[in-house]
């Protein structure tokens, strides 16, 4: 469908209420930007998808597609304890997506959106020769509590991650639920120091969140919590703790946690899912694996997505 | 280069102050989303670009691509006479993407974003077998007068245009200057209805500002303003009008003013650029052209972006 079509077809989905109208959102799709009224710390983050890399068009459903590009912008709102407000998208079509294929990608979209009382309010859309490309970009507010950084961790802090980790190709990456809710739970009833979503694997994501803080890290490796999927991939411990490692999209929280917090945390158990202590952060830059008390380097293991530019 | 390269480099410009960090911005490149300190009402506009459309990546520089993503949406913030604050880039690299080619895009697209006091503050960076893709989110700042919306054209308000119509693809399309300054100034000192950018050509916009605004139009053929590639490109009038009415990417504002407030305009000129008077919105829903007091219906004409979708 031509960008006019669509235009009408989103202006629809507003008027039926089907696109939930964030109240923030003073005027949405149809002029050269949309308009937000806005107050305090606003939060903002894009994330791109596309055929090949993120998904397989033959594998997967349109609606599966627009649910994970806006999932895995929701998880980068979670990271910081926002609230979601506005998402923005662009897209890129192959000439072979049919008119039906764009509205249901875009209805995977608005849909998982709505749960967080989120709205379309804007976008781009264009037709090429090359493969899907979907783009999102969402705003969102900070709460009283100010965003979630990853820059303060501190040395004696706990490591706390929510789910379980590893095996998400198995078909986790294209369903899993964005931890909007959790985050923002945990950061108003409890204090926490740092926080970020997992995108590229515990160790990649862990040493970022170190590298931000100026601190090290020891995971223990008996304590990482892993997904029903490794298990059934993997019947070795050693290759289980390396997928909840090094596998890719987990979208679950890593959070930087005071002692005394993590463990009321871990007590409590706050959530509707599991949060876990994994490890603790240190002073220095090392980060090690622990296992039965045997300390090592943390190898270099994660997923960065697409190949290297020379 | 990977992304953790690529942000490394960006936070380097951030230091070296080359990537001007606005003052609104609390935290850019290098956590899992930005912060905005904001303020009142913010507009949002996002548009990307594509080889093979929007560019031809062997006709043109790296750095003339990041301007030009830049620029699209610059135009976008312009066509509501708001201010440029924050940029965010999501980039979809070729594998054959050299690092030094990255660099001048981004360069290409800071540079631009600086001489407008906006700064890039985050992005996303992929790298895939398919052609370059570029996707710009610009968020700005409403003025005190508010947004100028595309929705407010009165029946008897003069339209007006900047600068010169048509021929874009001789160069234009690749240099241009956003009219920022030029919308602000204009809504600071007159009473403008509505606007917009020109981005599909006249005709074509013009019935967007018609359509939003719930009015008609006549467009005065002969006062249309001509660029200079349009003089080369065609010396029968009449073909100069076709190109003026229906060459996309213009990127000049078009304006809907009170009859008394436009003749203000005209007369005191006062822009560096010439503003044009070129018809006036009428009621009822149609587009007229008007040359010599002959009138006839607009015909369907201007530039969408990529093929149809069934």
């Amino acid at each position: 469908m031509r960008e006019n079509s669509l235009i009408s077809w989103l202006q629809q989905l507003d008027l039926s209420g089907q696109n939930r109208s964030a109240k923030d959102v003073l005027h949405g799709i149809g002029d050269d930007a949309a308009v937000l009224r806005t107050s305090g710390d606003i939060v903002v983050t894009t994330d791109l998808i596309c055929d090949g890399t993120h998904f397989k068009l033959e594998e997967c459903t349109p609606r599966q597609i627009g649910r994970k590009a806006i999932a895995v912008n929701l998880s980068d709102i979670a990271a910081m304890a926002a609230r979601p407000t506005a998402a923005f998208v662009s897209l890129l079509l192959p000439s072979s997506f049919t008119r039906s294929m764009t509205s249901e990608l875009m209805l995977g979209l608005i849909d998982l959106a709505s749960e967080f009382e989120c709205s379309v309010a804007g976008g781009d859309t264009n037709v090429w020769q090359g493969k899907l490309v979907v783009n999102v970009v969402i705003i969102g507010k900070a709460t009283n509590r100010g965003p979630l950084l990853r820059n303060g961790a501190q040395p004696g802090d706990v490591i706390l991650v929510t789910g379980a980790l590893g095996g998400s190709l198995a078909g986790h990456h294209l369903n899993f639920q964005p931890r909007v809710q959790e985050a923002l739970q945990l950061h108003e009833k409890f204090l926490l120091h740092a926080g970020m979503d997992l995108s590229d694997g515990l160790a990649m994501d862990l040493a970022r969140i170190c590298q931000a803080s100026g601190c090290g890290a020891e995971i223990h490796v008996e304590s990482l919590p892993i997904s029903s999927a490794v298990k059934q991939l993997s019947t070795s411990r050693d290759q289980q703790f390396k997928r909840a490692l090094g596998d890719g999209e987990d979208f679950e929280l890593l959070i930087a946690a005071p002692e005394d917090e993590a463990a009321r945390i871990v007590s409590d158990q706050p959530l509707n899912i599991p949060i876990t202590a994994v490890g603790h952060f240190l002073s220095g830059s090392n980060i090690w694996l622990n296992k039965a008390g045997n300390r090592w380097p943390l190898p270099h293991i994660g997923y960065e997505h697409g190949t290297s530019v020379q």
